[in-house]
């Protein structure tokens, strides 16, 4: 089968997040990176694609150079999707214009910096009808899409509590740090962060993967947020509390200043029957806990698992997969969508993941401003 | 050593928690049980001071028979401390005639019903230089203790953020059963359960414990309690956010609907240079994370183990203590304070807890019953 | 009910174990302490009865005094039963005379030092018809008794492998230590250890542990053991293959110089259909894993577990019970035995285990001495 | 940098583990799968190149035809290393061909059938100086190779126990199925298995783990083994004692028929000052524990690890990396040795390991064999 050819928007020499992408599109064997805009340094997006050994005719100084120089290509030679892997401000305007010349996106989180700009995206997807995947990259994992299959199937009966949390710590060592770095790091400036620092970067996960599980619309929140510190504007810590239709309520809990708290992302999902929870940092466990039964523990590569989680993982039981195989699961899903291969429901997070994680950063943040007061979403 | 002569309120045929307080005071062998007021049904309680073997004449039917038959005897015959593990509501009159009349006390929680009573007897117990003991009992753990005297020391650098979890699922049998048997349970009834049911049988022990490790007094807090079916009138699920001096949040969460969890008291304190996470299920096993080092896993009988949770453990190391043992560490400590051995700062709870746990219950209700507003605790 | 009257031999002063003991026999409330000889030093014994508030009349300089004061007095008011609890090589010829005067036995392990006082004490428990509990502590823990009823009712099929581990590595502080104590360390001489030290302490707790929940027994040995330095006489490390009847093989494996293990004793019994799994350390978690299901854990105080493991646990579910706890439930069992109740199969070690000991540490030093061959058990 | 050109013998449509190392010769980023002989069906080994979308003239149908055919191309077009991914019994002659034509070799373990066929590959690669990487991929995870590290440094003090264990429960499906599957499965086939199943498949990558780990080799082993039941010819289950210099001794432990273990490697070093503790299916903690400090949980990500565990990790702490990543570090470590950069000692397994392993195997065997007697290794 051909590979899909794959463009880039950023990524380039020193860049994390574009060398996880390119790990993860090349797991699934199904995409070839072809060329991009690496850097805005031209050269060093040069030097770039030089030592990625890439064809230097596709490496383009701008956007617009990419499209017009893809688009005066044969189609079966152009690139046919392109990963956005930008500082978070240029996120849209680049979406934007890629899905109005036709290519298909897979886009770094968060999608956009406005509610506005969301939405506008995802009018331009429904329109152009291209493939837009969001990489919440915890979606990906075998076991939270056995969680989401367990919840719709009605394993948990009604469900009565909700309790995602996310906790970090590595902001620790920059507000406490001897040279006080705060200004230093983008993610604590509000130019580049955009308003929302704990809550806009990891809080948002845990939003999200509530209602990827659970299948259901957080319609209220109140939050209350904070700095931690005198000189810090953004928040770096905070919890919200959340309400659903009817009884159940539910809390994100999140934080940037938990010393020693690497990626403690976990998630509770507690049903009249029975519960669910599962542990980012041990990604291979699901525990199915109810007041009659032993505690069960599903793990991948199990006949007892859905289809759909099965097929999210490749290797027998008790050979751990990690993060960057749910990173490649995204991938894998966007080149079936791509290629019209038949996708289930959260196959991928798409635009309307955006959407509502953009609601979710922008209600939170006003709650707190506004006295932590109850806000829809 | 002469034992010291235990009376008890309550705790009659039947009467788990009862058994509970003489197991705890039998472990530490500082006490005999010698009388009490067993039970209202009289006969009933002959019948358990028989099965207990006990001299029938201790065997009182009334709180004022206990003391008057009490006081009229030599004082070295004398009971000289009263367990009270009556239901809730008899907590605040047997206590106050108890300390009025010089007896010692070792009181099951909630101290009391109201605020008012509760401050009562704090002054009562000051008035009468009684030693009084309220049975916080996972205060007794020696991790706990540990936990307490590290963040003491400073280990931790500034506080971040506090976060206390206490999770049972018991009631949802009740409220879901086949004959739904709200009714039935005096639990869910506030004519014996008083005003809260989740916050006030579970929620204020993590409460306390937060008060108990940190040493910090809570100032305001917001909550947010669900009910989480039609037909019951108090809280089975609920969110407390915290706010303490300056800049420190923290959280409670507790619930009695969280299918399948059993009795999941966590919590876990959050440093500038180091955090600490303790788990009620698996007491004997303390983590000390921080950003630079490797995780640390504390556990009892190690010699870098503070004096204070050492003496509250006996076994050799990997042999594993329970909660009677932590139960009876309380006993223990109360034993000593009645003796006038020396004891630490942190050795059993007090009146004060009992106070600030009412502070607690009450302020919650009301602040979830105005809107979820931020009240003064 | 009455309490049963209880003598203890040794224990004293400063004795761990002894206190060990009358913890564990407080804890089920069916023994009172009444007297004993619990030194050699007879000042120091009536010291010890004293600080236990006992009557010095029942205080006792030697074992036949001992016999002699107690037969001397009414049936009713005579010590029933009596707590061996003096080193090790005194055991035998005080089980004896106890027996043979009529009195019921709780003995410290090992019985005996050698197989054929073992089986002197066998014959003797028939004959006198007393009861004898061997304090094999760890077959009191609830799980070690659901293990053994869930094997009983067949539920792995066929037993393919049986893996017992137990290590420790304190003696590593003994025989590494600056002023090399290794002389002044009783455990470690043959005079006073016996013929072997980690085989004969801990070792054999796996063995009994494998044949108290397997049911089985073991039929050959093959040991391997080391010294581990160049100046101990006894092992403190080894490995010991197991045969049963036909192809089912199994293993011990003990040391006690394993650095940083506390008391790290683990079963793990492996069947064709279904295995179980459980660790000391953590010991109210039963683990039972097979092919085609998602892993169960099991955990006292529920309506799944046998009648059995569920009289061995008193607390609702999630209150952790440990190691005393288990202890007590030996001293429950005892107690059942010689006040006529119905007992079952299992409710406490006896003589026919210690036999069963013995002839394990025997014959795992007999196989090392002569080559590491196989021998019969 | 151009990437290394890559053959593949074997691994076609349908197998697995030319899948796996196809996944982690992608991971890395540093090769380009180019052609191979496939498949001993032609027509299927071009269904599987045109699925891969490769030049078809780079499918050969013989080892011959493979090796005329690129050392006929030129210089810097030529496939340069190969992966042998074949059934075992094609691993030597596979590799001899390989080498002596000068192509660099990754091989999957085991490397050959006999001690002779790795001792005549261990000289051939020495004489053509090729690269030679077996791939015993849990040499790979990051915390093995921080145990190495941390060995190396002497931070256990004298070694004195070695415990690793490796049990699988899959042939018990197989064994005890319906059907009676065995003759269907060539593992178990000595045929196709060669003349261990349990010993020859699993218990060697336990032996290499621990000659990997503490650079230590071992001198002599006494092994147990079982068919587990009548009609089954090669051993599913086994125990073989070990000992290396003086001293020291350890074991592995090894199983086929484990009703419900997935893939249950762990390793334990025990040292005189602390020891080292390792579980395959949790790979990213590593415990060192000892007795006089609290247990310390190593992670990857970390300044506190070497640097050699620290390059085999990409992602930031707490973003588990799995066994595909773990595969991927050997092939990178292939990959830098083939471009001549440095590398350090254990950066993959090589030839050597190959032949400690053959000589295990058939050592573990004959010991067996011959009455589970010791025999020198």
């Amino acid at each position: 089968m051909k590979k899909l050819k794959l463009g880039m928007m950023g990524g380039g020499i020193g860049a994390f997040i574009g060398d996880a992408h390119r790990r993860a599109s090349r797991i699934t064997n199904d995409y070839t990176l072809v060329g991009g805009v690496f850097d805005v340094d031209f050269e060093r997006a040069k030097e770039f694609a030089t030592k990625e050994d890439l064809d230097l005719s596709r490496c383009y100084a701008t956007i617009d150079d990419f499209i017009a120089g893809e688009l005066a290509l044969p189609a079966e030679e152009r690139i046919e999707v392109v990963s956005i892997v930008t500082p978070n401000f240029l996120h849209y305007q680049f979406a934007k214009k890629l899905i109005e010349n036709g290519f298909h996106v897979v886009c770094e989180k968060p999608m956009t910096t406005t509610i506005e700009e969301a939405e506008d995206l995802e009018r331009l997807v429904d329109e152009k009808n291209v493939v837009f995947c969001l990489t919440h990259t915890y979606t990906g994992y075998p076991m939270i899409r056995q969680m989401r299959e367990l919840i719709k199937s009605g394993e948990l009966g009604t469900i009565q509590r909700v309790d995602a949390q996310y906790y970090q710590g590595w902001i620790n060592s920059i507000i406490h740090g001897a040279d006080s770095r705060i200004t230093g790091i983008w993610r604590l400036d509000p130019k580049h962060a955009g308003i929302s620092s704990c809550m806009g970067d990891i809080g948002v996960h845990a939003f999200n993967l509530i209602e990827y599980t659970t299948g259901l619309e957080v319609k209220e929140i109140l939050a209350d947020l904070s700095t931690v510190k005198e000189d810090v504007v953004l928040d770096l810590d905070g919890t919200v509390l959340l309400r659903f239709d009817d009884k159940l309520k539910g809390i994100v809990r999140a934080s940037q200043v938990c010393a020693g708290e690497e990626n403690n992302l976990t998630i509770a999902v507690y049903g009249s029957k029975a519960s669910l929870k599962w542990s980012q940092e041990d990604p291979n466990y699901l525990y199915v806990i109810s007041d009659s039964e032993p505690t069960k523990v599903y793990k991948p590569a199990h006949a007892y698992n859905s289809t759909f989680a099965e097929e999210s993982h490749v290797m027998p039981a008790g050979h751990p997969e990690g993060i960057y195989e749910a990173f490649g699961n995204l991938y894998k899903g966007a080149a079936m969508a791509i290629r019209g291969e038949e996708i289930v429901d959260g196959q991928f997070p798409t635009v309307k993941d955006g959407v509502r994680g953009m609601r979710f950063i922008h209600t939170v943040v006003a709650s707190n401003k506004e006295g932590n007061c109850w806000k829809s979403l």
